[in-house]
């Protein structure tokens, strides 16, 4: 992965250290050290279909991975239960053979109202049982008893892993085992960007403090973060992106009454190019800009050397491969983009394999770490969310 | 469809009559009138898989539209090539029996670089003929050429008519028509909203001209407009609406330097409440919400009657309705919005059809020309998204 910043802000160094002493325990940190014997605890699980019931950091993740490998031959298929919406889930029951499935109940704090709801219904249609059934939360949560008493195979989410850091954890590991997908390469390439960040001197390190700094500087002119993904594999990335960096930021300052944070847009490059970038370009000044491309996307189509009466003047693509044409786009706005002093930076990976997803995962939760830092706020909490399950709460039980 | 407002704001009423004005030349405005008996040209057409190659405004509102009905039985199928991404053009193409498959080539300048090359791609597999393809662009463009050349069903778009005000267009009408969508409902939905503003002196015209006032005189400090969609089946309409929003007012005043617009967000509620809600309940106050709602999903689907060991905390949902579910769980995030004094607005269309859609279309097309006009913008036109389009021209041309 290469990352190259346009913009050169100061750096406070003692943020490293402070980094450093966070890393002692908040538990996501030292996931990409894990060892994964335990997920032999699965071979026995061999359904074709994978169903993950849960909201948010319990499947954003797992289904970024997905959609990024999905230019693969698969031979499982992964489904996503993580919502209330009754459409929705009745039209994934429908794809799925319920007698070749299994299903992962995540939840981790073993009690998310949505997620055990939709827990219960499955139920109507198939009894729980120890062959069909994997669940996922934290040691000792409500869920993790009902495990225990029902002999379900339960995996366990560390107390100080949160669920949107949760990622490189059971939480997607188990699911992504399950699919076949290469875990050892994603939790490598994640390994990769912490032993740059903590053990060199070196570039990643620089860089990541210097986007930290540079965003929580200019907190109240910038607070809006574009990521500009040039590939539809980067879909629920950016997804994946956007809560994390959201959940994590918007909060009040641990030493003040001031409301801080910044406010995450995920585009994707051959599209928004299209409409949003008109927003970017000449629109207020409130946005920086991160570019994520693929270098090489191992994928030789070409546009063939056609030409078509009336639009000779577009022979111009004739005979390009259609890689390099999403690149072209992706290097002409961002020029145009710094012609237009735009605050931005160019993240370009190898190829799309999950070894740089690996990567790309561990270099954002570090950059939220640091930023969140510098912004002054727990990162790691989420106060904001309960209130409203409060209200539910008590909306349901006066029903 | 209604829609509460939680704000009042004071407004000029002389916008609507610019408005008045500009329904004049701009062509979109008049669109639901529209006779629509020359969609029966399309009888001929009877492939089962109707594939929209174009981009942005060529494809994210009939999408919003085939998502949106995505829960109906449909013999047909719809498919989008709207980007350069070699991988997903080989996976749409995939899952396409070319055979029995009418490619719509949508251009509205009929020289876009990306819709080109797309279709020369797909020249390679699929000779050019009148059977299998149909062209929709603006008149007298070189693709409208090429159709003429050779006799290709074409439709035209009203010079009149800007790429992302053309859902109700050809643009839109000829796939959906294709697929067996009852296109007169959307038309009629998009004509009670007209109605209702140009004719009547009623809540639709006093709610939008409060909307665009309150986001114009407040847009620089709530320069960011959260669409809260309570149903998966909105996920392309806020792809749409983000679009819509993000083109048509981020520019450079009309009669000075300054550099305005507004950031659009479009999120999913039952997911999205449990991350990026973070952000607008305790993150700077710099945002507006608008929460859309269906109020009768026509589905009876429940939460079960179970009670489950270790979690009878629960079975407070035991019972409910998802529909029920999904409604409270928005109705507790509004509650809380409102106790933290976040600008906030609800729509709530009856239920999921199609109808309603069209509703909602042309509410947000003229809630977009209120705030552009009172933003002091020129609403219709692009020139941020050109600069980078003639950078990509030079390069290939140097290639």
């Amino acid at each position: 992965m290469k990352n190259k910043l346009y913009y050169n802000p100061t750096v406070n160094p003692n943020i490293f250290n402070e980094i450093k002493k966070e890393k002692e325990f908040i538990g996501y940190y030292d996931l990409p050290l894990q060892d994964i014997t335990y997920l032999s605890r699965l071979d026995k699980f061999t359904q074709k279909h994978i169903v993950v019931v849960g909201i948010g950091g319990s499947s954003l993740g797992t289904k970024a991975v997905d959609t990024f490998l999905s230019y693969q031959d698969r031979e499982k298929k992964l489904h996503f239960i993580e919502t209330t919406d009754p459409i929705t889930i009745k039209q994934v029951l429908k794809s799925i053979d319920i007698d070749d499935a299994v299903f992962l109940i995540v939840s981790k704090s073993g009690g998310t109202i949505e997620t055990i709801a939709a827990f219960k219904y499955i139920l109507s249609f198939k009894e729980l049982n120890n062959k069909d059934f994997i669940f996922i939360t934290d040691l000792d949560s409500p869920l993790y008893k009902v495990g225990e008493e029902k002999k379900i195979e339960t995996f366990e989410i560390a107390k100080n892993v949160g669920g949107r850091f949760s990622i490189l954890s059971a939480v997607g590991l188990v699911p992504l085992y399950l699919m076949g997908y290469r875990v050892k390469e994603l939790l490598k390439g994640a390994k990769k960007i912490r032993d740059d960040f903590f053990h060199k001197e070196n570039k990643v390190k620089d860089i990541l403090l210097k986007k930290a700094s540079f965003y929580a500087e200019h907190m109240l002119h910038y607070n809006i973060n574009a990521m500009f993904s040039y590939s539809e594999l980067f879909r629920d990335f950016n997804a994946w992106y956007v809560q994390l960096w959201a959940e994590s930021l918007g909060k009040k300052q641990i030493n003040s009454e001031l409301n801080v944070g910044l406010t995450p847009v995920g585009l994707i490059g051959p599209t928004d190019q299209h409409s949003f970038l008109q927003l970017i370009v000449e629109g207020p000044k409130d946005k920086t800009v991160t570019f994520i491309k693929i270098k090489d996307f191992k994928d030789n189509t070409k546009v063939p050397n056609k030409t078509i009466k009336e639009l000779e003047k577009l022979d111009i693509v004739n005979g390009v491969k259609f890689e390099t044409l999403i690149n072209m786009q992706a290097d002409s706005i961002i020029e145009n983009l710094k012609n237009r002093q735009v605050p931005l930076d160019v993240i370009e990976i190898e190829e799309p394999n999950i070894y740089y997803l690996g990567q790309l995962f561990y270099y954002y939760e570090l950059l939220t770490s640091l930023t969140g830092k510098m912004l002054g706020v727990n990162t790691y909490d989420q106060p904001g969310v309960e209130e409203g399950k409060v209200i539910l709460k008590e909306k349901l039980t006066n029903l």
